[in-house]
């Protein structure tokens, strides 16, 4: 299970109601943060999820907006006892971001930032949950990012196993996938289960990359700056619309739609969510503060 | 008058019911920032003051609780179509901290950004008002900021003109000071009226400047992290106690003191309040969005 909490969704500035963007992710005991805009370590404290287990942020590029939070947050952890490394993934250029950004106050942090520009890929594994990058499409160095569950393999049902004459010694080789005493591990082995798996695209325009990285993911967290009407405007910022955003989703049969990053001149959410349900139903606008629970049988609203 | 508007209190780190330091100050049209935290932005958006009309920026020093709300904030200006340019005050080392604030993000402001590292003495004249720095005392390059109203000069009186024989062509003179016809310009004039002195602190610890830079203030706005209990904490860090700073209203004659930049650990603010009270009754520490209308015939809270 995954829970995903929407810290904030705004669109290039805050607003009254959003705050800058960031999408906290927690699995076990580990935060992740996507994104890390201005007022990120404020929303983090209103929120249920400890500012201090924050992993690693991933950042999806560089534009004011989406990063100007980290050196707060870092010295507010850093303030607060912090003494394990903190890691930064971003595109082509982050190193030199954090650099200027942490540079530009007074004051060194007790703890090692590691900063990683990530290609496409595989780019962190945690306990149980990976991240991989995929290039996105906003005009600058971009990312989306895939976090997922590892697959949890299928229960061994031990009395089956006792009655064809294994016994408690022999099932460390069988959940190694090892055959004994003439028992192949499949005849005593339920189903591996597959783990839970979420997009965020961060800012792109639509793109037949990320509908194939999304291919039967669990939620679909895409941006949606606008609405169709003003489609030649989001092309030509690199944005997408929530009808784009939608098609994403249903080319990639996901399983829910979030948008985000809907541009402060929809100030009714229930258009651009209307748009896309159009072509997507499961499909909702994130406000400031959702929390979601992802698990494989389903998606709950906490 | 001069409303002041405390967008953000809070010390070193946020909490939930405090954004880091920024004070607003409005004169006539015209809005001066001093310090800018991260959520300065976003304070100002759900404040009643216009982000728009924010002409200068003060900073009392470079830590990053003080400085790092300065890109998003004028990011967020640029994008709202601000052709006018922006005044940026602080301490050596200003002119490198908002180089690489700037620099740490993608994208380029429409409008100019003129940063000023200020020496101590007058800094900034506005229309009606100015701003003085002074040396403040926190282990780093530190100003504090004195804002006053300019004297508006006395009124004449046109029927006591009348009746001495002056003419209304002659009033021009008698305003610039000129005496006409044998009549002095202080016969005819009444007294002039002084202006509005408030002062804003920074972190420091106490200091004889500031006490002298806040002789006779309306306000004095003190940082006041700790508590008279933790001195030799604050001494160490450089910054003041409750007492102190109340110490400091005493002796500067000041009209009212408003501590901020209270430590998260006094949750209760009656306490660093009922501290100073007993040096300084006429002492309130500042709540976020705490606003207050400063004329010379009172203090109003609105």
């Amino acid at each position: 299970m995954i829970e995903i909490l929407f810290l904030g969704t705004a669109a290039s500035m805050p607003s009254r109601h959003k705050s800058l963007p960031c999408v906290a992710a927690r699995h076990g005991s580990d935060v992740l943060l996507f994104d890390c805009g201005e007022g990120t370590q404020r929303q983090l404290m209103i929120s249920p999820l400890s500012f201090m287990k924050v992993k690693a942020i991933f950042l999806t590029h560089l534009h004011g907006d989406h990063i100007i939070g980290v050196p707060g947050l870092l010295q507010t952890m850093g303030l607060s006892g912090r003494k394990d490394p903190i890691f930064i993934y971003g595109p082509s250029g982050t190193g030199n971001s954090v650099r200027m950004l942490m540079g530009s106050c007074e004051g060194e942090l007790q703890y090692p930032v590691e900063v990683i520009e990530a290609d496409p890929g595989l780019v962190f594994e945690g306990r149980g949950y990976s991240v991989s990058a995929v290039e996105s499409d906003h005009g600058t160095a971009s990312l989306a990012y895939v976090m997922e569950e590892n697959a949890v393999p299928g229960r061994i049902n031990r009395s089956k196993a006792e009655s064809l004459g294994l016994e408690p010694k022999d099932l460390a080789l069988i959940k190694k996938g090892i055959s004994v005493k003439g028992v192949d591990p499949g005849e005593v082995t339920g189903p591996a289960r597959r783990g839970v798996k979420i997009v965020i695209t961060g800012d792109t325009r639509p793109h037949d990359r990320i509908r194939e990285a999304a291919a039967g993911a669990d939620m679909l967290i895409h941006e949606a700056t606008f609405m169709n009407d003003s489609a030649e405007l989001a092309d030509a910022h690199m944005h997408s619309t929530a009808l784009q955003a939608a098609e994403i989703a249903r080319g990639s049969d996901a399983g829910m739609l979030v948008l985000t990053h809907i541009s402060n001149r929809y100030e009714d959410l229930s258009l651009p969510e209307e748009e896309a349900r159009s072509v997507f139903p499961n499909t909702v606008a994130a406000r400031d503060m959702d929390m979601y629970q992802v698990s494989i049988s389903g998606i709950r609203s906490v």
